[in-house]
């Protein structure tokens, strides 16, 4: 007989692309475990999953949705920059990973991560790389980076 | 009677957009003093030119032409990153900023990283980040910025 954790491991977290449905399963709740921000509108939603949704391939937003309760609990994005240097090379940039408190220690994390660092190597970016917390430094270590630079910010609100 | 020096610390070292043209004007060549790369062909450049362009106001390149010598001596990128955090907000990301070794102590890098964090101001950023070496760290501070976190990266080549 399963236990309710055992079925939760043996579940298929499928990491795949943002729908515009998600709004209504968690997914901006999900990102204000990240930061604090007030809610967004539907229309202030589906109006910025347009925008992203124009640059194609070039930004990808990611998610898991929990299969039992129907809720997003983990989230990350990528974009693709285009550069000049390294003969005109590209850069993925991921940004806002974040996976839900309930459901820690299951490698939901490092399966967004790989899924986009993957999307960045499959448009052909000769690196990934991504700004985090120090107390993030071993995760990211985990999932394959190697700490480089510091990240410096200008706050203009 | 002006000396040569005083007479180029008198030049207006406008920022502009990049140029097509620019790219006879040494703009490659400057950007191989911040990484070691390949000479670009004109097509490449061309068509990355072309790419960064369909971005319009969301990616930025800029350029400091010397009106003296004909040549692009500073320059620097930024790209708007349209997020589901902070209210749907946007985040600017500078790039790639470079000083001809021939032309320093002339505040041109403050001039284009100036330049590059009024346009994301001017697009609606709620704040704008770069990545560095620690080493440049006091400049950026120099320029209204303050260090944050880490940058960690993951290479495929």
């Amino acid at each position: 007989m399963e236990n309710s954790n055992s079925t939760k491991e043996e579940q298929n977290f499928r990491v795949r692309k943002l729908e515009l449905s998600d709004k209504s399963k968690g997914f901006i709740e999900l990102l204000q475990q990240l930061t604090v921000f007030d809610s967004v509108s539907d229309k202030e939603f589906e109006d910025r999953f347009k925008e992203i949704s124009m640059y194609g391939d070039d930004h990808l937003v990611c998610v898991i949705e929990d299969d039992f309760s129907g809720k997003i609990v983990a989230t990350g994005s990528v974009f693709i920059e285009k550069k000049f240097i390294r003969n005109c090379g590209k850069v993925g940039h991921i940004e806002d990973v974040v996976v839900d408190g309930n459901v820690r220690g299951m490698q939901l994390g490092k399966k967004i991560v790989g899924f986009l660092a993957d999307h960045a190597r499959s448009m052909g970016c000769y690196k990934v790389i991504l700004d985090c917390s120090v107390d993030n430094n071993v995760f990211y270590e985990k999932c394959g980076f190697k700490q480089k630079e510091i990240q410096m910010v200008k706050y203009f609100v």
